[in-house]
């Protein structure tokens, strides 16, 4: 049945009956507003927007996999404030032909990635369009920790990441080459792997600044470099090229160092800490902090492109 | 210069500058994710999504208007909850030949539709679509207060209204066969003029429900009545209609109660109460709650459209 078969109030219905409610969800979807904890009494909250043929193309993902998508990039802004996230709002702009189950699955995907941090969607809106558009508001709960913003860098703090990068990337070219495979990389695109707690733990081991690597790692870090008045220089020997990315770096003719370090979507999470903080070992520090402005590898410019702009 | 030329990043910065921080904002645009004040431990959160095409026209809007009309949907939904609005995040998809200027200027609209209430935009994000879309989510603040759901009206208490209704579908009336006057109906479907102290008022006056009138008065009290259990009964001769409208619908053809009684957008603020409950001015009492399901006008069904769908 299309989306224009089933009527907004009716497709909403269907997907509003789809979706399980967070333990942070005083009053869910169906009102004019939800009303969602913020125990500290603060909230934090980011907005992401995903548009078909920019962010998405349903031909590579399924709705599933682009509900997981949009609620990861929005749940990952709230881990890197050092926040837990708590509830997700959704609006959804659809072509009138769309199968309705197109946004019943969606609505699957963005409530199992929520529920994974314990959070869920509590409310959004719906619009026919000629073009596929999620936008999704994320927010979350600071448990009385201080925000990790990205001004607070000092030169010699060390770099540190959590999570994967590179290999959204390399997913997204194996797919825009009309390949399918090496899976592992082509599901990191479809479906990011997003260390949230990850977040909560940076701010509770005294990171300096924090960002979530949706730009690619050079340009986030560069967000960082340039809203702290600091340097940042990474080490190449700290990335290691996995070897089915080196593989497949090596059949498509390109550098894998330019999935690594320019490529966004894995939602890794970079920060900054005073050095000599011992850190688990999902965080690995990958270069240091500087006097001086920009981003370097081994102390020069990285020769290829910085990160994704999205116009 | 087009929003592709200013760059993402470049136009982002621009729109940044042209907004003001609020009270409530701890941590306004530009980190990974807003900080804003919820003094009593709870947040209220809406969204909705404008469409060209659907819900504004770039001819009969300028991008000021959109913006004051995307803000007031967005707030009123919080008023409604009996809230106060705290803040704004956006996310804007523009095509990529549209002028800056209209991004800063429907910056300026949110801001100043925003500032009304002392709510400010704290965060949002930007990308390329062919189709330009503003997809906005409120924040607010109960003050202690217990959210006016949809669901609480009982036989016998009043249905009350605080603000216009009709004016704005009149407009869109007006602009769609061609014409730009009567100023006043053109003017209220470009910025509608929302009581949002009325929301908080309500919910202090003991109102049992309330709703934001979006979909017109019928369609939004077809809701209170669903979610009620109840019957809601409107008495026609409660609603005048001003003689700009009246001599309009001559013009046009049209039965002007279609506008006052199926029209949305005004964002007025219908809500049953107690019956007994001294009502301020501004709150007219324009039906009553029965036993039974539905929305009738004089104790018969209203013959005409009951509201907008927007596929």
């Amino acid at each position: 049945m299309s989306v224009a078969k089933a009527g907004e109030f009716g497709l909403i219905a269907r997907v509003i009956a789809r979706l399980p409610v967070g333990s942070s969800a005083l009053l869910g979807p169906g009102d004019d507003a939800a009303v969602v904890k913020a125990a500290d009494g603060r909230v934090v909250a980011s907005t992401d927007v995903l548009v078909e043929g920019r962010h998405f193309r349903r031909d590579w993902c399924t709705a599933k996999d682009v509900g997981h998508r949009a609620a990861a990039a929005n749940l990952a802004d709230i881990a890197a404030m050092g926040a837990t996230p708590t509830a997700l709002l959704v609006a959804l702009c659809v072509p009138a032909n769309l199968d309705a189950r197109w946004a019943e699955e969606l609505a699957d995907g963005l409530g199992e990635e929520a529920a994974l941090v314990g959070a869920s969607v509590v409310g959004g809106d719906m619009s026919g369009s000629t073009t596929l558009t999620v936008a999704v508001t994320a927010l979350g709960d600071l448990q009385g920790r201080s925000p990790v913003v990205r001004t607070g860098a000092r030169p010699g703090d060390v770099v540190a990441m959590c999570g994967r990068v590179g290999y959204a990337a390399a997913g997204y070219t194996v797919l825009s080459r009309g390949f399918r495979t090496p899976k592992v990389l082509v599901d990191a695109y479809r479906r990011p792997e997003v260390q949230y707690g990850a977040g909560p733990e940076a701010a509770d081991l005294g990171a300096t600044a924090m960002i979530d690597v949706s730009d690619g790692l050079l340009a986030d870090l560069g967000h960082v470099a340039k809203g702290s008045g600091v340097a940042v220089d990474l080490r190449r020997d700290a990335f290691e090229v996995p070897r089915q990315m080196r593989d497949a770096a090596y059949a498509l003719g390109v550098d894998p160092y330019t999935w690594v370090l320019a490529g966004g979507e894995d939602h890794a999470l970079a920060a900054t800490f005073p050095e000599g903080v011992a850190l688990p070992p999902r965080w690995r520090v990958v270069g240091a902090v500087r006097e001086g402005t920009g981003v370097t590898v081994d102390g020069k410019p990285f020769n290829g492109p910085t990160g994704w702009q999205h116009f």
